[in-house]
């Protein structure tokens, strides 16, 4: 059969467990059980109205047509002006690549930089897909073990060790997916070091940017400039479906990045461009702060309450909206423990296996993307059900 | 510097010509000279009224959240009736997957079945992005030259004399860009056994098969079963911008492609899905038609007018907006040819360099994305600095 050959690389892309999580758990809820989802990585919230009525004016003012590949001028103009205004940093709208989402950023960026057999850094736990983007241009993500005393991030002393002849690229994101931690800007600059000294690229995933909830939100651009940077409009502008992200280009690739982004993409989703436009607005931002302001709270009242029923933080979750605990006190098994939870308990948390290899038996992830009273609930529920029945 | 390294694939990767042709016509556009654009593959027709009704409802009506990787449930059952109502095929709705743009679909697909090393068969003309996608696997484009003997298509007896041992995949697009020529079923059928007698894959790109003007529309999926096609609602549909298309999936293939869309794209975006549902009804349908044989009755005048100039139609253009015109009368250098009918006339063409390397110099791709009177304009223009200053 034509059709029936199969490229390697699918042998070594593993679906997200979390959408078999969810599946499971749409599954109950058709049966008529109350399911508290803190499985999925996407923001409650709805996508603030100033974009809404944006997208739409644009759809009757407009024509939706293409765009330049790099997305509209106006649209990286903003986000330079917004990277000046939030961060007192300069990047010039040239450097700056409007993408569909910041999967394209990230396929972007890694098309530009590594090569088949190359290797590349990344923190374990980590965002599973940044692994298979490696696996895409048959390199080889090396997964580095971070553990609390590193804050679960690939810090300069990790990726030192870790690097190998065949390492050419170090990913870093900050606040991270699945823990919340940041990285300092001196870690940044260690890393940046260690990628230096080794003739090696490093990317930034700053996707979770905006939600920090102990500082002010920071870039890796304010102390280093020959980095690729990622982000989005999904997370902290809350715009998931819209599928608007961007990318820092560093000084001097801008134009092949273009090249790339004509032939891969042609150019991103145009309503989606003028709904991100509106989400730099004031309007936009005084909403996103507020959310902002709702998301810390209920990792307060979690960091509080989840101790209490055993489920260990071993590192501060500064940001984003997940909490990595450490189960081990309930379970050796955090995939069997996550099924037994949902079913005992209604309550839908991601096993550690989606972040990688290490220890992920041990530790579950928590996405707050439910209101606060919810949280309590679910916290209650668990409570109630690992205190009659440790696994 | 961290960031300034690069892979090697970028060297392969050319810009679009027709990009600088753009640019130029913009430049002269500004001095206040008259354009007619015929280099852009974009139609002129703004998106459909009720594709914009149903966006600008959606996003007041539902959360513009992440949809499923494979794209909402109710358009590719919308996709799969389309197949049954138009064509008399039968497409389970699960072999069917929205993309974001059939950029998307072509990368998925070639995702699951190329690897480094291998080569894939592209017809010379073709469409440029089509050998730049193989590059970004590190495969190789084999380019198979094909002339007005075989409709500039890659028939089944080019691609059985161009086979090689690393050859894995053939594409062949129906109608193609930049020629309009469509292959026969008969034609499908033959290239389909080359491609199964060598182990190796299709992959079909239907990307323009609502515009036809000669025959109704057809799908190699009538014919074949075990083949990958692409679709975009960019072109018959005009929802560019939108950014949506979509792929049929062999039998036994759907799993492995939403694990790879999960990581790449996570979802197509969603308002552009709930406008696809809109294009798709009878009265989106009934735009569309109209627009087709405004198209069909534009290419007649063309087919009528451009051999009168000196520019040479080879093969009949039964299909897409575009017509591949031999020029060899005027020039040994359709580049130089077209930047000087640019600056002489204000009419702006796509040189052949961007379709192959088989004979683009004497070459050019004149889209008819603009309505009769100024293609009628265009023609006489050139008409007048080609009888009074030939190169």
């Amino acid at each position: 059969m034509t059709g029936s050959a199969r490229a390697h690389r699918l042998a070594n892309i593993a679906p997200f467990e979390v959408m078999e999580v969810l599946d499971a758990a749409r599954r109950l809820e058709a049966t008529g059980v109350d399911v508290i989802h803190l499985e999925v990585g996407e923001p409650d919230f709805l996508t603030p109205a100033p974009v809404l009525r944006a997208a739409q004016a644009a759809i009757d003012a407009h024509p939706m047509f293409y765009t330049s590949a790099l997305g509209m001028p106006e649209l990286r103009e903003a986000i330079s002006s917004w990277y000046a205004s939030t961060f007192a940093v300069d990047i010039p709208a040239e450097r700056i690549a409007v993408t569909a989402g910041s999967s394209a950023a990230l396929l972007l960026a890694l098309a530009a930089v590594i090569n088949p057999g190359d290797a590349a850094l990344i923190s374990d736990p980590g965002y599973p897909c940044n692994r298979n983007f490696v696996r895409l241009f048959d390199a080889e993500p090396i997964l580095v073990p971070s553990g609390p005393e590193d804050r679960y991030q690939l810090t300069s002393r990790l990726a030192r060790a870790a690097w190998t002849p065949a390492t050419r690229v170090a990913i870093a994101a900050s606040p991270s997916n699945p823990t919340g931690t940041t990285m300092t800007q001196d870690e940044w600059v260690a890393l940046a070091d260690v990628c230096r000294t080794n003739g090696g690229t490093l990317i930034a995933d700053e996707i979770y940017q905006g939600l920090v909830y102990d500082h002010p939100p920071q870039t890796v651009l304010s102390v280093i400039d020959d980095v690729w940077v990622v982000n989005s409009f999904s997370k902290y502008f809350q715009m998931t479906g819209w599928r608007v992200g961007w990318m820092v280009i560093p000084d001097g690739a801008a134009r092949e990045i273009e090249k790339l982004a004509q032939n891969i993409y042609i150019s991103p989703t145009t309503p989606s461009q003028y709904g991100a436009l509106a989400a730099l607005s004031p309007e936009g931002i005084a909403i996103l702060e507020e959310r902002r302001e709702e998301l810390g709270a209920r990792r307060d009242v979690l960091l509080e309450a989840l101790p209490q029923i055993g489920f260990a933080v071993r590192a501060r979750p500064e940001g984003a909206f997940y909490i990595y605990c450490d189960v081990s006190e309930h379970t050796d098994d955090s995939f069997a423990f996550a099924r037994w939870l949902l079913e005992e308990t209604g309550v839908a948390v991601t096993p550690g296996r989606d972040f990688g290899v290490a220890a992920p038996e041990q530790h579950i992830r928590i996405a707050y993307t439910q209101p606060i009273d919810r949280l309590r609930e679910a916290v209650a529920r668990i409570g109630d059900a690992v205190g009659r029945a440790r696994l």
